[in-house]
């Protein structure tokens, strides 16, 4: 059996996007629907992947692609080859996913010498022939033979020059035809054989030009770094060409059913009379407002209104849509779902609700938590009157203000220094890397939205404006064309959204969303903006249907406000060795250093009533919603001073020969004893709550008291305990046993009922695999998925960002951080093992997520899958969650039920 | 439904060691056997633990033992609470596992005031009855009302004195009359009651204590160490009493059926006439040789050696068994598997064989690996004359000199000199093991086998002699009875096996087994050692049954050469950065801190001949073998100079006002450049590789080169290269790219054809979840369980040995150190997983182990089972592992077979 490898439109539909790809499917569909689409065929994906693996074209392939031909043929009643009045075809790549820029188009394949005289024959139209045929070489030559652009673009110039015109639509017919034997030249020169006249042999050269840029390290590297499979291929759509260039009754345009900027409603798109649709994208030729179509060709302009209603109805979503003018005829060339900004799908999805498009679910899938937050960042405020100095492409979202350091030390010494900085480079590579992770914001005179920059500066949520190309680099300084000079140490501010750089120090405000979501804004402001309403029509939805709970990683009473107002539903991480900054780092450090066992307990004693009087507050705010309680995590040394610089201190006074002070001699013989090479490998966590028990007892005593008293005052605390670090079941029975006979021991003394939950963080491997020992003494797990990301892969944060990260996000070994999103086959296998064998214990235990994770969009998703209970993170990323939280619970539901 | 809880020696056998303890079943099975056993019974563990679960006696226990009682007073014809001529009963603790000295026995039940009058006029010795009764109130009170024994010693002392004699025996009936009042006003004193003259009061106490002594603290604590289950619980026996102390006609001794220090065959054993087994113990009086019974009680002697001979062709191996004599009719009253030395158990195997009593296949599982490294250990040349000093409890085998150091500081301090250290200390605690680590041999003044220096000695493999109480400790010097001192700084050597302690520098000699192994024992010597045939024997047996392949950890040719002479089938790691010490090192240095990338280059350059040298002697040396090849691992700032050494450097400098070694501030910009708070999880690995590419290229290439040199020579190398850290699939991706385009292009150049595998450690969490698509990309994966053990665990093993894990060993946290025996259900549950998923991508993937689990027997029977095919290990470890294979092997088919 012959595999069919070529589907006419009027063969396919929109859902066969896999073997036709998003064009050919798309065009498919429109010729379904009846639109005016010229008659083409699509070759499907599986013949491109056939080619790639075997190096030729598939056997059938060519006399498939001549029976469709002839059915064109004789559909549009021009014939391929005919010398007067000859079919011309458009040859383009469409893959599954869009790749922009990434492959290839050849337009007007059929032109040959001959069929030359019959084009200018029987359309009436010399110029617009040669115009046509010098287009079909120039494609041709660049994009099947590989031949540099730039030889073609400089004959071009030259023949503008010679004539005197400078734009090509004043090019003569004379000077097209010199054009033409010129860039046949060309090809000659560079590839050694001539245009080919056979136009079979265009048709197929096109083909497998489009096959073969599949496989273009460009599109390869993008493919990586947008997480799309290689295996995907490409289809290839030939279509009729019809055209814009055959005179002002003629055009060419790109048109949005609704603005996909501001998402206000009504049709948004520009189009040129006179050209084929690569000169409105080149952006050669200033574009005309749609209004001007409605002048010059109002019925026109009536058949492009109703088609835009049309697919917007069938398509029930935004369509991006290419249409061609032909002598007043209207073609439709492609439509697609429209990308659109943060506010805009917010919008739209909104007044697709009113028009009874979509229903509340669907609105709640056309948006996403990275467009939430999006519109949560800090922004400039409307109307600073900062000098703008240049405009870059927007290569990571988000408004940031700093000092200006053109090097990675630099940025790393003011950044040290407590100033915000914003690190200005050429371009960026590995050795920028620590600078990067310095800076705020990141700018860059060259590169794209792929370039290392941009990748990194994505993968590490910082903003970014890149290839803004005007730049000249000094080294302590850059300078715009109009000769402004900005020296480091100066203060810039970049807008990661929009690409602009400004001078000085803009206030940053926050949004209306921002302000919404946190309780600050009137009723009548709310009532102003349309997309506030919208963001709180979406979120109120998304709350009602998702299965995840929102808690909050707090440490302080302001920030468990904040999330209470942003919506959370508790606190899942209370960190209490951030309680332990400031003043009462010194009792801890005279409790570590304390050479007896009184001084330690009278260190403890004194820590007593502050950590109950922090954790007491915490516990008010939240009344009535559950707050979870890490013990004391970090390794012992983070509370000492640094090392290095008290072996200094005493080497120095030693050298001067005056007797190094002895609080230092001391410290120093504590610190030599207690160094450890890899502290996030060390003494911490659970361990040393076993080695050195009263530090746990001292805050299980404080919980325990902070609960009492609460209890005591008519409220309704629901503090839970977290140990972290645990390997093994006996390090939590330990701590079990020892905090019980605490909390018993308060609950007598205070006479009040005290039942306090007792669990484990799950954060490292062991924890993972050995899930079902340790769920015997846990009331919950919550998964630390920091720690077991730097576990499982065995590398710490604080270290690889710097040493390796950039180079690995560059070379695609990873599509984002793990850091950042969670590493599903990973980290995730092993929290699933956790999941299954905890519950196979203890089949009700509570199970949460309180790494940074938590308020990521990708990961939510995941965690909902895997059937988590809640996840918990930054107030400000509370939205976020709550939002993809909805999202994950309508997609995981319908995969369970397609299963 | 009564459950049974009660058992006639008549009824069982020892196949039910669960329920009725080693030592009621080894009873029922002596009785089945119809030896000389008195008439008794054993109650079961079952009732045991349902005493310890509910707190009472189960219901019917006390009828059980009832009848049961009954029933052996009818057959020994004596009755319970007889005036005339009572029965007496012993009371027995005996649990499946034995715990010695942990549980409770409590002998001469069923005296009381009135029965000991007929006890005394039956057997017609008076002197006999009372001294039986002052027994029967002294044990009653120490186990059963848990009164201090002090008291009891205290008051019979006090008697001596007064009657001016010295032994036990030497007191008169008087004596015994005067001490059984105050024994009794001791009971009364300390209990509130008097000693009860109840005699089934005196029974079911009795064995209520033996139930609660299960669960002593010291109980608890040795089975957490010994890895016993908590739930298993002990049996009772309750037998007939036989009398050894009934006059000169009667005795007890302790014999076993070999010599279980030696191995020599022929019984050996000792014993005491007119005795109870105690005083054998307690070792008051000094027992006499079997010679002495042969001459005082021929026809006894005679019966006891066929008795002998019986057991042991039952058993099947070297019996320990304790008897009495009562009025010349022998009794057998314990027999049990004797415990033995390495030694012995080696000879005693091979004996067996040629006694047609085992065959082989059981004479492998009769020894074990932990046996032979005992042999191998170095030992004190035979001969020597170092002087004595004392003797204490040989708590952790193996012998070793060193300077005294009285402090954990002070140890320290000698071994970073480079001195190895004996570390004496009265006792030692958690402050104490950073002078433990820096030791190779601990002595303490006090504490057994299960001290806290015995046990951590053992958990690090340290040798250690423990409990030396003549020792008295000063500040700086210890000093032993006779006067003589011994100043901190001098030299002593203990003997880890034997417990002696020696002044001075014993000199250390391989043992002769060692020698054979290492094959530097002439014929002529190997014939004259039966240990050492005994060795070879059992040794060869299991190379022809082992399934595991056993490789070598090797990075020199001298390690290799050993490590075939020791039986290596090939070497499962070659660590390559071990080549980069000394001279080189600063080309590496050179490399790290080169400023352009021609230095880097030209350094680079230098080191691959030095690197092809190292490879071939190596490929050479294994010719025909396996050799795997690590390429680089560790991170790079350990081939730099300390960074804060060089810090204090340039500050002293600057603070002196001299100006800075320049090369020194340009090494500390780069230190401070590449310093990573956590170099374990840092760059390393395959992330160096692929960072800094030219490093594994030039190892690569030098593998290439050695491996084509060698070809060409006519030999026939097998390199594998190994690549460290991999952690995701495409990781290893890019190495092996990047080295088939090295080898690929030495194959041409040197026109050979080069075939080398490329595989990687398994030694990340990551690796081993996310194996099947590692696999896809890997010839063969070799677990490094060090590093897998510390990611998993989340510690790394230079932080924690100091900090927790001596408490967590003391606390039973660890039984052992999971740096030396795999941890099975964490670790041990990612291996598995990899192992399934790896051979899921890759059927036939190889798969070995390099970590230094390989070494260590428990974790190579674990290897076996999870089907790896080979274990690789220090070379010295390589007879070890062959053995620990043979017996896993025979281990896991059993297991599989029954399954």
């Amino acid at each position: 059996m012959t595999l069919k490898y070529v589907y006419d439109f009027r063969e396919g539909d929109r859902t066969m996007v896999d073997l036709l790809g998003g064009k050919g499917a798309n065009l498919a569909e429109m010729t379904k629907m009846g639109l005016s689409v010229p008659p083409g065929f699509t070759i499907t994906t599986e013949a491109c992947n056939e080619y790639l693996l075997v190096g030729t074209m598939p056997r059938s392939l060519e006399s498939q692609v001549e029976t469709h031909l002839a059915a064109i043929e004789s559909r549009s009643r021009r014939y391929f080859g005919d010398k007067n009045d000859p079919l011309l075809v458009s040859v383009r790549s469409g893959a599954k996913y869009s790749m922009p820029g990434m492959m290839e188009t050849v337009l007007n394949i059929g032109l040959n010498d001959e069929t030359l005289i019959g084009l200018a024959k029987v359309t009436g139209n010399e110029r617009f022939a040669w115009d046509s045929y010098r287009r079909l070489i120039q494609m041709f030559g660049k994009t099947v033979l590989g031949i540099e652009s730039q030889h073609f673009e400089e004959k071009l110039e030259k023949q503008k020059e010679r004539s005197g015109v400078t734009s090509d639509l004043e090019l003569s017919t004379t000077d097209l035809q010199a054009i033409v034997s010129e860039f046949k030249e060309i090809i000659r020169e560079q590839n050694g054989h001539e245009f080919p006249q056979d136009l079979n042999k265009q048709l197929s050269m096109s083909i497998e030009a489009v096959f073969n840029s599949w496989n273009t390290d460009r599109a390869k590297l993008y493919r990586r770094q947008e997480r799309i499979s290689d295996d995907l291929g490409t289809a290839v759509s030939v279509c009729t060409m019809v055209f814009g260039n055959r005179g002002d009754r003629s055009g060419t345009g790109v048109v949005f059913t609704r603005d996909p900027a501001s998402g206000s409603s009504g049709e948004y798109g520009d189009w040129l009379p006179n050209a084929q649709g690569e000169d409105v994208v080149a952006g050669i030729r200033n574009t005309l407002k749609l209004s001007d179509l409605k002048a010059q060709m109002p019925n026109i302009y009536i058949e492009l209104i109703e088609t835009l209603k049309t697919l917007e109805e069938h398509y029930r979503d935004l369509c991006d849509v290419e249409f061609t003018i032909e002598e007043e005829k209207l073609w439709i060339l492609q439509t697609r779902i429209g990308k659109r900004t943060p506010a805009a799908a917010f919008r739209i999805a909104s007044q697709f609700i009113d028009e009874g498009l979509i229903s509340l679910d669907e609105a709640v899938q056309r948006v996403d938590g990275k467009q939430l937050m999006n519109l949560m960042f800090p922004r400039f405020a409307e109307g600073h009157d900062a000098v703008k100095l240049t405009r870059g492409i927007s290569a990571a979202p988000g408004a940031a203000v700093g000092k200006v350091a053109m090097t990675s030390a630099k940025a790393i010494e003011f950044s040290s220094a407590g100033d915000p900085v914003i690190l200005v480079r050429r371009e960026t590579n590995p050795d920028d890397l620590a600078g990067m992770v310095a800076a705020v914001g990141i700018l860059t005179a060259r590169g794209g939205k792929t370039s290392h920059a941009a990748v990194v500066a994505r993968g590490m949520g910082k903003t970014a404006v890149c290839g803004a190309d005007e730049l000249i680099i000094g080294i302590d300084y850059f300078e715009i064309p109009n000769g402004t000079r900005v020296r480091e140490g100066e203060i810039i501010g970049i807008d990661g959204t929009t690409g602009e750089v400004f001078f000085g120090d803009v206030a940053l405000t926050d949004s209306n969303v921002t302000k919404f979501l946190d309780g600050t804004l009137s009723e009548a402001e709310v009532k102003d903006d349309e997309l506030v309403r919208a963001v709180d029509r979406i979120l109120s939805h998304a709350d009602t249907i998702r299965r995840l709970g929102v808690r909050a990683n707090a440490d302080t009473t302001e920030d468990a406000k904040r999330a209470r107002r942003m919506g959370a539903s508790g606190i899942g991480l209370v960190r209490t060795e951030h309680m332990f900054l400031g003043q009462r780092r010194q009792l801890i450090e005279n409790t570590i250093l304390a050479e007896t066992e009184e001084e330690k307990v009278s260190s403890l004693a004194a820590l007593l009533p502050l950590q109950t009087e922090d954790l007491y507050s915490i516990l008010l705010v939240m009344d009535g919603l559950p707050v979870v309680i890490r013990l004391i995590d970090p390794p012992l040394h983070e509370f000492l001073p640094d090392h290095k610089e008290v072996a200094i201190r005493v080497e120095v006074a030693r050298a001067l020969e005056v007797a190094p002070v002895d609080k230092d001699i001391k410290l120093l013989a504590a610190l030599d004893r207690m160094h450890e090479s890899n502290p996030m490998l060390g003494l911490r966590g659970v361990r040393l709550g076993i080695v050195f028990p009263g530090l746990f007892g001292l805050q299980v005593e404080a919980i325990a008291r902070a609960t009492a008293r609460l209890i005591g005052q008519g409220k309704n605390p629901h503090p839970e305990i977290m140990v972290p670090l645990v390997a093994s079941v006996k390090e939590l029975e330990a701590i079990r046993e020892e905090s019980e006979k605490i909390i018993d021991s308060v609950a007598r003394e205070t006479g009040t009922l005290l039942k306090i939950p007792i669990g484990t963080m799950i954060e490292l491997p062991r924890a993972a695999v050995t899930a079902d020992r340790i769920a015997m003494a846990a009331d919950f797990f919550s998964f630390g998925t920091n720690d077991l990301t730097q576990t499982t892969w065995g590398f710490s944060r604080d270290d690889v960002e710097i040493s390796f990260f950039g180079e690995y996000l560059a070379r695609g070994i990873f599509g984002t951080s793990p850091f950042e999103t969670i590493d599903t086959f990973g980290v995730g296998a092993l929290m699933r093992i956790a999941i299954e064998k905890g519950r196979h214990s203890r089949s009700g235990i509570g199970l949460g997520v309180c790494g940074e994770h938590g308020g990521d969009p990708v990961s939510i998703h995941f965690f909902d899958e895997i059937g988590l209970d809640y996840v918990s993170c930054s107030p400000f990323r509370i939205p976020v969650a709550r939002l993809e939280a909805g999202r994950a619970s309508i997609k995981n539901s319908m995969i369970s039920d397609s299963k």
